[in-house]
């Protein structure tokens, strides 16, 4: 996956950093996602169907596409960091454009702009059905540069 | 609880129908979400903790915040509809004012502006630490008005 | 006007930094509108009709009343900032309840959370229309404490 | 100015209609915007530089920046209506994303799906200093089809 344009990581162990961050939210492990590729200033996240994740039609449940932008635009600001940052998702705006039909759900989260303080993100969400992705959500977010505590 | 000011709901079977609505959401019994209240424009999740819907830092994800919230905006909306119609999630925003930390977390939706073809609706989420209440995080979203299938 | 509970200025001159602030802004005058009300934690901003600031209607402008939010919540986190601090608008949500019809606008902007880096703020904007409000907009904002350059 | 991918206009007349609509705001003459272009799915408004437009600093304001990014996301949803309807801003979200410092601004709206009764559309806000743009927003807004009163 090539890296968003014009885009460096600061940090050379940023696939690393962002791997660990991800693999450390045990909400990400229960409801299945996966961490599927990540560049500087990119971050692709996704979810196979499973029945627990569905709202009452059994599609892709709103919160688990929130959940999936947040966490993809989260993910491509962490690879922009310097070492010893983190960031803190501080407002997202998302709309859902379509049902989240399908076997997968394929989030993908860029960097819009980074700062030294606020970093803002942008997503977007397909749903892919019989191999065909459509897009069904779109996000835009603030998040904000913390020190690390580990 | 009390309803809303100066809202009443179109459908005497309003409780009924928005918990089946809940009910039917299998995302919200794997998360361990409960409607905990409903009244003609307001409704009431809780969401006891587990250590599966955190963070890395053993805190509730910020995508089950969320997810809550909408929910909660959401039954606040059905509990005005009449009958045969169903609400879809058009767009939301959220805050995260604070983090998720304690034992519990309650989400209070309410119903801000509700229109034939679109409900607007707002959620504040609580986090309880100790049985003390903080604010942890304020939403603002859009509605559609669809017809019901069953 | 009361203060919003429990918020108390970190500037004995708040009320003076804040006017000031309004005061350099060509736009505000441009448009017409007048800080009317300035509390910790909380300002109201009022702009009479003029044709000017119309849609085809002849009902106040989305952007104007979207400027009137952005404001009054702008200017409610400046009465909480220390000496010497600043406020960016970093980004704005606001939805359109109902037409913006009558004879004014009131925005009434408030602090929903205030730190060291970060302010939330929330706005709600009136119409008054033969002198009776109602509710036109409801706005969710995010702003940026820096420091001041005079 | 080509059209967006894959979109075409219900209505030969589109341009005309967007323009007409653009024309009968008397807000966007007085701030002194124009409608630089339209195409199925786009529109883009220019605002040159006038201190009247500005805030403190002698930039853009940001309530300006977000009434061109409504604009613009709403002439681009205005070029793909059947004849007979129009628009309303149901609600819109932005970020800030640098200082609109310049001698022009451009707003560029595009559609990102639109329905029967609901558009969403973006817009991408550029300042233009000494001829080099930059982005200074990024907005994501939602719109309601209704029908046309003249």
């Amino acid at each position: 996956m090539a890296a968003m344009d014009g885009l460096t990581a600061a940090n050379p162990q940023f696939e690393q950093v962002t791997r660990a961050m991800f693999a450390g939210q045990p909400f990400m492990a229960y409801i299945g996602a996966e961490l599927a590729a990540v560049a500087p200033g990119y971050a692709e996240i996704r979810l196979p169907f499973k029945p627990e994740v569905t709202q009452h039609n059994g599609y892709f449940h709103g919160g688990v596409i929130a959940t999936l932008a947040d966490n993809s635009g989260g993910a491509a600001g962490y690879t922009l960091l310097p070492p010893g940052k983190a960031l803190l998702t501080v407002e997202l705006k998302i709309n859902l454009l379509a049902p989240g039909r399908g076997e997968l759900l394929i989030a993908r989260g860029r960097v819009l702009r980074h700062g030294r303080s606020l970093v803002v993100g942008a997503a977007e969400v397909f749903a892919v059905e019989d191999g065909r992705e459509s897009l069904c959500a779109s996000e835009l977010m603030t998040l904000m540069v913390v020190d690390r505590r580990d």
